[in-house]
């Protein structure tokens, strides 16, 4: 028996979707959708059919998710941002495959962010609210503007990150190694 | 009696709202929001629980309003434009408070414009379509851009206002004055 | 007798809508409008009183279409991307008339896209993801950026042209000639 919660107003045709997780008022998720537990979905939002989407998602109101968008656990989605699925669309012409995006474990995208398709947001990265992301994020940058560029590091708790001699610590006193320009947490 | 309007394909689950403001088709008002009178919602907007409106405040299709935003009087919000509470958000992370922005007497906000939170904009100033607002914008004044830049002043009524020796008139017979390149409208 | 499709948690107040034209959920279309034939209107999308859309017109999720407006046939409205009819709104305040926008043949709006008002978008022109508009855009010129800038031309179908002594062939066979930089399509 399902143990998730779909508000009266809202619509959805998938039933595997994990534990816990909610789909608020006209929202929309279509048949053979992929969601895992503890997800959040916001009022206005969409899933196409095809997609898989992790545990512990937030998604904000007003986002729709395309075939072709993979997303992994604990990412959070801003309220209106968009994501994509064709570089150069036109009206009912269907080109070979919908090209693929990927938001990995953890990432955040402001709010109306333009995620263009075919990047990879990388862990823990996030995405400034109102930026055009127009290529691959690393894992914990923190990226702005049209097109989006890096200006700095974050925290997996939500904090700008200084480092030091190549290291920085959270508010959660957890680690951060910085090695050739590139972040990771410590184990 | 309530003397509101709510779309019979609207939700609202609040009552303080005030006389002829009118609610539209798949608009979801929560429990605990107030809102004056002779207000608009267009159709797909959402008001978070907490939020206070004012009167003959219009909001445009697909807006959401969150808990952390004031919206005073006579406020416009265009179509699709987006509002924000967190700076560094994360899903399922809390951070210790919203983070508050303010929307001024009379100010609009353009289309599809981003409101980085944490900001004033002040009264009757108007974000052009499509900008990233990310610091606090001046009475009167016209920003556009990623992010956002005062480019010029515009009268209460909404047209270009041109300063001769610090004064300007509107089509309606008012007057501005800019004063320290801070511009008010002559009482 | 209809036989176009209204999705039963859609709203759909016009007749005048052509044969295997499909309204999705949570959409709405007001009175008054007129829509051609084999159109496509995803969820959380809009259409005010007074519009005209051609045939063949795909609008993608949470798109709202605002009387002055005019959309011919084989247009691509992407995700979220908006549309303006008013150059400085203030709330309650109507200003003189609806500031037009035309949308021409085949032309494609990408995701999130802004397109102020008083703009024409040229015939197969293609907007970027998350491109804000504020001036006319040429026949199947592609335009990118805040504001939008030409960076090249696009085929028909979707695909980028490279012009060689002012000839471009497409992947259909097509031919598109460039004279005084303004390209057209081989009869």
């Amino acid at each position: 028996m399902a143990k998730f919660f779909v508000h009266e107003k809202a619509l959805c045709e998938s039933e595997t979707i994990g534990d816990n997780t909610r789909i608020w008022a006209f929202s929309h998720i279509l048949k053979n959708v992929t969601i895992g537990e503890d997800c959040n979905f916001g009022d206005h939002s969409f899933v196409e059919s095809g997609v898989k989407i992790g545990n512990r998602v937030t998604v904000k109101n007003g986002v729709a998710i395309w075939n072709g968008v993979t997303i992994e656990d604990d990412v959070f989605l801003g309220p209106n941002c968009v994501l994509t699925n064709d570089f150069y669309p036109r009206s009912k012409i269907y080109h070979a495959e919908d090209v693929k995006t990927l938001i990995k474990k953890g990432a955040s995208i402001g709010a109306n962010a333009t995620i263009v398709c075919g990047i990879t947001l990388g862990e823990y990265s996030l995405v400034g609210a109102g930026s055009v992301v127009t290529k691959d994020v690393p894992p914990f940058a923190l990226v702005v503007g049209v097109p989006a560029k890096v200006i700095g590091y974050v925290s997996a708790f939500g904090e700008k990150l200084t480092f030091k001699d190549g290291i920085a610590k959270d508010s959660q006193n957890k680690t951060y190694k910085m090695v050739d320009g590139k972040v990771s947490l410590e184990a």
